[in-house]
């Protein structure tokens, strides 16, 4: 089959890889309806994520058919169609039974990571019967890719671990698409305010589109004293940080009110200064976390009752084959108005 | 009266000022039957809380007599014997009505710090219905001194905002006062392991038979491996910083398990580096924060019925007018084997 | 001053009564400027409530105009225009400190109660800085009139407390005020369903038109079988009771899932039968409870920025001093098509 | 092998029946080296369950080595020695990922229930990885026996679930098996004050040598006036129903105070009445329960460690083979002066 492989740091190539078969009774054999390429996608390319070996399919996020199952798989059977998971767990080891799946002790984060993933004809997922989901009838598919990643990680990791509750101000540091997932699901907790920062007019306002009620661009530097003026100076009960670098977190601290909560959802590759020295008294809250996926079924039921739409969030699409071009475009977000794209196989 | 006033960085003397009269009808006055002194007027002495002026009475902790009352005081009369709490709260502002007493919009910490102390034969203490408690009949003064500040503050901010739960491992870096009284409230919990941390033996010695069951001194610079030798390579559960300096921040973050807590306690004079390269991914919760003491009246109980025991933590007494000396000991704590000091008013 | 007076069982008059006067520094006199009839007054004047005596003036909801403070109230002054809670708390006791302001050891639910109420043209408010809040400029004052009791009430005891989440299905039985104030709250939490249930087609017409996904008439006593139905035989995640008598809280045994919620809103005036025989395998949480109206200045802030619009309860209007007619009206809702109404002094 | 056969209401023989065979991937088959009797298998035997057929093979708890292993079975192999959870769950569907493993769709309570269980040689354990637990070495394998189920069941059904807290006053009504493990497990929270509730002064005995602070002996009917005269009429913050009938619920609804919880634990073959008509007012919570054995390992430490000695309701011990003369002891618990009986094969 064909697939999108790692050759190092800077280096893919689409190419034949065998098919993957079936190694252990819990497995499953998906074959790619849709997939997409996330911002992890390009840390790992830039080899910012040595784990990643060469001769690794990258990708962790997509739909599919069932085209074989083990004996030990029970809830689906081939022909189903399947949305797959990024985090794979077994449910069965003590982080499963405590519902922290993206630290399942045989599983989390693998698939394009540790394990070969969806950028590819076919893909197997292990413990198929807990890291897969059946897909409700009669729903986009493209919508449901969001599923697979985005959405949960912008909802658990920021919105329900930032603790958005009725009337909350809430600031997002960070339009791009974890962001935007973020920005979508807050709105299931009714906040007061919703604050978008970014540093690109355009995604401001496309978050006004989806719902920011307001927006700050934050290259003048002055994000921060924006956000308190546009809060009477008290700052914000949730901030959180969708971009992973310093200058992002720094205005999540500078921003967040006494007894606030500041939920790190953006991947860092270096280390941040935190003012505990300002902080130490403000009895905030400060989180961080990779998605455990166990609001993946709520997710999918409001995306079938029409409440979320998240193929809002899809600006391009190819079909598989293309995904050198998708990666062009992804990779120059800005200058392409890109925010996720479709990769399609017929 | 004669008072300890602060002459600004480096000086205290012990000298007459005014005695304190009602200002406003929810104010009383009283008379202090004991004191003590606090980590945080060392800090203040250094010149490091530019917030206290020249001229002001130190301290925050104390019991005492009930001397005088306003006329909207309702719980207290005069010749109640009444607990001071380090904390003054109006009771009626959006912080107090949400139990954040510590952010009282007209109170806070501001004992000692923004109006006169405690560390004086007579103390004002606004919003005295809320900010006093009565003393229970037939309980040792002196315990209840540490009920002030210490206790609730290693409880709450320590071990509630930490979740220490039954079965958890928890590591609690630094055996000073507010160490210690996060030890002895964890054991409220029934955690299956304390592990305590510090670089005098002495303490950790206290530590032991106040309840600990590991100790580490990390003198050598190698505590984190020590404790995750002590606990599989896991880490714990629970991690309470009660230094307030980089090296014991750093600790936490190397020894806490994915998906566990470090709870700040510390009082931090400058910024630390946090880890989120690594941390990003390990669902870590960080809290902060200043005491609500929400808890006071149940560590009340606790102690009436002999299940706490914080005179434990007395080592030095004094007669008020003896201070000085007071603070010479407290501030050569590891040479005279120092925890808290009493000061007493006959 | 006018008021209405309750005389007795089934006697009520609109007669004159001493305008009332401060008694202790905490206290405040309001004018009423708008007030409304509770569905408890008319449980009051059916002489269920044997607390209130012959002589009391009845009501505890309104907003007014500040006439006169002690001197110990901080927040308000003459002129003020502030919403009444109907919940009196003093802010310092027990109860108060852990915001369970209902059973504040001096205050709870006393107004038109314990003490005159509001249904007059001057009411006597003990311990104002904590039982008034400041009416927001340009807000109608009239929607303002359903925050001092209905909406927090549906939203602390029925929402809250039944703990309504994002993708929920909840059911509420009884389409009162209280009740269609629990579905305008619900939605802040975006559950996936809301089925309402009532033996009134009118009041579930207004249902659907406030949010309501599904409703049922129970007249033909098979609610609980059409509620099963449209939930594929599984049940509801929350089933909150608003009428308060034994059918009605049997449906929500009924048709609860096991995991589920039950929280009760309804007055009862007999006990109710409890399927402990079925339930106690169910794994269910059953609440009670009077308002806290901790939720008061959140949901102040929900109608100024026009996302909750409690004005959509109000069906009728009249001039104070025709309270008469309006207990009339209120007394006969069905037949009125009769909400809320609203008693107005120039 | 020889097992313990239902034979319908009142009739029960020990008897030969096939040996269980492996039937799918994920089942284990466990030798029986220590199992024992519990409440719910008289309510069977007297016909109180009727889903149970005639032939089923009774018993839900037990200790073991495990003799075969399905080829999906990761955790466990032929020779561990292990402990049988009463609650076996799948660990895949919506139940299990909520963690409400006693709802699991294709398991939960269905040991000597709807499967056979473990009052015979060997038993078949579906789902082994998630429903066995391996033993920790060195440890007392009769006191484990008290985890498969009376132990998780007291933690979790009345301690967590009715939140106890420290400092709390609790009321434990009924000193059976059940009732003393919430008692042990009480103590994990440190509450103020446990006060045991029976008829049986020699229970009551065993109960103040396992931590009740205070006793009460309910043979007089006036149990609730002493609990109230023992918390100066204030009642208790939590009410543990460790019995099952109408008069101990009774009970405890007239102790538990406003803002309390009641924690039903006791299987009821009756509706009770529910006082709403007093209670709606009072900010109760009332859960019902199964247990889902999450805190199964975390029991498991403590009984490692030492911190709980379950083993102390241990008062009778059998044969297997002798397991008749077992139900004799048991089903007369009060002469027998016996709390749990071991049954063992050598």
């Amino acid at each position: 089959m064909k697939a999108l492989v790692y050759k190092g740091p800077g280096n893919k190539v689409w190419t034949d890889k065998p098919k993957p078969e079936l190694q252990k009774p819990t497995d499953a054999i998906i074959r790619i309806s849709k997939t997409t390429i996330c911002g992890t996608d390009l840390h790992i390319l830039k080899g910012d994520v040595p784990e990643v070996v060469d001769g690794r399919i990258l990708g962790h996020e997509g739909v599919g058919i069932v085209e074989a199952v083990g004996n030990g798989v029970q809830q689906f059977h081939v022909g189903d169609r399947v949305l797959i998971s990024c985090i794979t767990s077994c449910g069965k080891c003590e982080s499963c039974k405590k519902g922290m799946y993206s630290h399942c002790e045989d599983g989390g984060w693998i698939l394009g990571h540790l394990i070969d993933g969806t950028q590819a004809e076919y893909v197997r997922i292990p413990y198929a019967d807990n890291s897969l989901y059946p897909l409700p009838a009669g729903v986009d598919e493209e919508a449901l890719v969001m599923l697979s990643d985005i959405l949960p990680t912008g909802f658990e990791i920021g919105v329900l671990k930032g603790n958005v509750q009725p009337g909350s101000t809430v600031a997002i540091v960070g339009a791009g698409p974890v962001g935007l997932a973020a920005l979508l699901t807050a709105q299931f907790f009714s906040p007061a305010e919703i604050i978008m920062i970014d540093l690109d007019d355009n995604r401001l306002e496309v978050a006004r589109k989806f719902g920011a009620t307001q927006t700050v661009n934050s290259a003048d530097g002055k994000a921060a004293e924006q956000v308190l003026g546009l809060t009477n100076q008290q700052g914000v009960d949730v901030a959180i940080e969708a971009v992973g670098i310093s200058p992002t977190f720094a205005i999540c601290q500078d921003i967040v009110k006494a007894g606030g909560h500041i939920a790190n959802v953006g991947v860092h590759g270096k280390s941040v200064e935190l003012h505990l020295e300002k902080l130490w008294t403000h009895n905030i809250t400060l989180t961080t976390g990779l998605v455990d996926t166990n609001s993946t079924p709520m997710l999918l039921k409001t995306v079938t009752s029409g409440k979320l739409e998240p193929n809002k969030l899809i600006t391009h699409r190819f079909d598989l084959a293309d995904v050198l071009k998708a990666y062009e475009v992804f990779g120059n977000a800005a200058k392409e108005n890109a925010l996720k794209v479709i990769l399609s196989q017929g």
